[in-house]
């Protein structure tokens, strides 16, 4: 039998493992950060409607610049954006490795602030861009005397910020990204994945997109829109990107069924982001509940809470899905990560947690 | 304003043009060879169920693998192929730029045999893997004893071959992929996108897995199965060549509407193929017409047909789409590339070439 050994693959891909979560069927699966609510009646029967509209010309390849979507995404996020400013493709990492095909590639680096989005070095390694790590402080912020020292003595093509971070949960002041912007000499990426979910008063880096041409702020249709199934991610910056983004995109990248999925989406946007409310406050419910157990917990802006410290993770993470309940064991040792469900998902976690310490 | 030469893009993108035929509202489309069919109303209301039934959990993320979905496409396929050796991605170029990342990138090199698509170069750009150039006969065939000797020469890492070859529409002898095979060092991927649409007789590569783990066939639901807008590319391979895709997929990169899609369209397979003999027939009646016509046109194992030679082929493709026919300005100067549509469309086309010539 032939085996991965055998082929001519990469030297740099020889003994890797594929990435990814353990797909477990338990029946609380709190491990990937998804949004717990299903979509409504009425959304699910726009989109067969949707789809059944847009199946008649399924033989045609689809709008290869997704023109429609992009206005409706700009809509969205407001700040007085346009569809020239807006990118869309498979999920927030194909617009990472996007990104990366045209700011980094071979003889060029990016830097990340770990513990971050594991994904990041991943779709730098893909995209043949050599990955700085940075690092945070001992509370997982981000201290931009350092950051902006790190960024001048390595000098990076692509910078990558995350606000929320995954997986320790806090958003990054815009003092930091201001900070970030003027010393980078690349682009600065703003991985804002989970932003619709920070506590209230958080601005958004998409504030400071006028007159920064070099930031990216990232975005996902997969959390607080609860779509991670339909595979959306975006990008909103200087209409300039946009066009690097054409010049390194698969033509047709965006299926006419993703387009369709995403826009009516977008149309019951009221409907999505009406359970991010609940999910925040069950939040910070379980981010007090966990304190009060003693246990210390990072500052959550996210759909999910970091919290330790554990002598023995594993054994926390596997006494916990031998109760039924799957979270997630990443992020710096001793800690583990459980994203927000429902409230009847929370009360699991919460009596697995108990049964276990 | 801002444009693409402000932004610190790769220096081998400065000056490049986003790759792509012209997308134009006009009344016959005959240039980027889709199936003229579309999908019946069975059809569609399947997919409308299909994506009903997906939906109640496209909260969710996909299923990571796709393992259904390979399973169904290795029952289309048969020569007891199993899902293990099957991968599928949002179109063929994502399966080729998977491919790429894996056995390719910096430092490694692909060859092709031009005229070929032109999309394997620029997929070879993005993926950091040089391209070396190889040519075909006068008449578009590939000389085994030329392609080897080029091979032994420059041991590429990767070689494309296309069967049926795009934009000339030939199929590849058994024997030519057969003996590139023994002197490739690397891997071979047979581009058959068009497979579907050859002539009566005409042996698949899929013929060649066993004994071949170097051997990668690329196929598309885009063309004979009329998906071009569901986006929906697969290859089949040795088990191995699947376990490297592992190792460079973005991570739930396929969607669970597109996988749904895909498997709705497998299900209905006979109808879909059921056009695949009219467009066929179609196309020898194209070829034949032309030739009677006095031009000279590459024998077509594929759904469109390359035609030439005009001193001024810009001048006929414009008089063409003057008269409300849309074909494709490609492949060698001189020649022109028209896609096999229903027989109104081709009689519209046929039309519209009488009045330029």
């Amino acid at each position: 039998m032939t085996t991965l050994d055998d082929l001519p693959i990469r030297d740099d891909l020889r003994g890797k493992q594929p990435y990814g979560a353990p797909q477990l069927n338990v029946a609380v699966r709190l491990n990937t950060n998804e949004n717990p609510h299903p979509p409504s009646a009425a959304l699910i029967a726009d989109l067969a409607e949707a789809i059944r509209r847009g199946a008649a010309t399924l033989n045609r390849y689809p709008d290869r610049d997704a023109v429609e979507l992009r206005k409706d995404l700009a809509d969205y996020l407001g700040h007085g954006l346009t569809g020239r400013q807006l990118w869309a493709a498979n999920g927030s990492n194909e617009i990472l490795q996007q990104v990366l095909q045209a700011f980094g590639g071979p003889g060029r680096s990016a830097i990340g602030f770990e513990p971050s989005y594991s994904m990041h070095p991943i779709i730098a390694a893909g995209a043949s861009t050599r990955w700085i790590e940075g690092g945070r402080e001992q509370d997982f912020s981000l201290d931009p005397g350092r950051a902006v020292a790190l960024i001048e003595e390595h000098r990076p093509d692509v910078v990558f910020l995350t606000s929320p971070n995954n997986p320790t949960g806090t958003a990054l002041p815009l003092e930091v990204i201001r900070r970030v912007l003027a010393a980078a000499p690349g682009m600065v990426v703003v991985d804002e994945a989970y932003a619709e979910f920070a506590r209230a008063g958080t601005p958004s880096a998409l504030t400071l997109l006028p007159g920064h041409p070099r930031l990216i702020v990232s975005r996902t249709m997969s959390k607080a829109f609860a779509l991670a199934g339909a595979r959306v991610g975006y990008l909103a910056a200087d209409p300039a990107v946009v066009d690097a983004m054409l010049l390194v995109r698969l033509p047709y990248h965006l299926s006419t069924l993703t387009q369709a999925a995403a826009r009516v989406a977008l149309a019951h946007r009221d409907e999505l982001l009406g359970t991010v409310d609940a999910l925040r406050a069950e939040r910070d419910a379980t981010v007090a509940w966990l304190r009060k157990r003693g246990l210390t917990v990072a500052d959550s802006d996210s759909n999910f809470v970091l919290f330790g410290m554990f002598p023995d993770r594993h054994a926390v993470w596997e006494g916990i899905l031998d109760r039924g309940v799957l979270i997630r064991e990443t992020g710096p040792d001793g800690w583990l990560r459980v994203s927000i469900g429902t409230s009847d998902e929370m009360a699991a976690f919460r009596a697995a947690l108990e049964g276990v310490l």
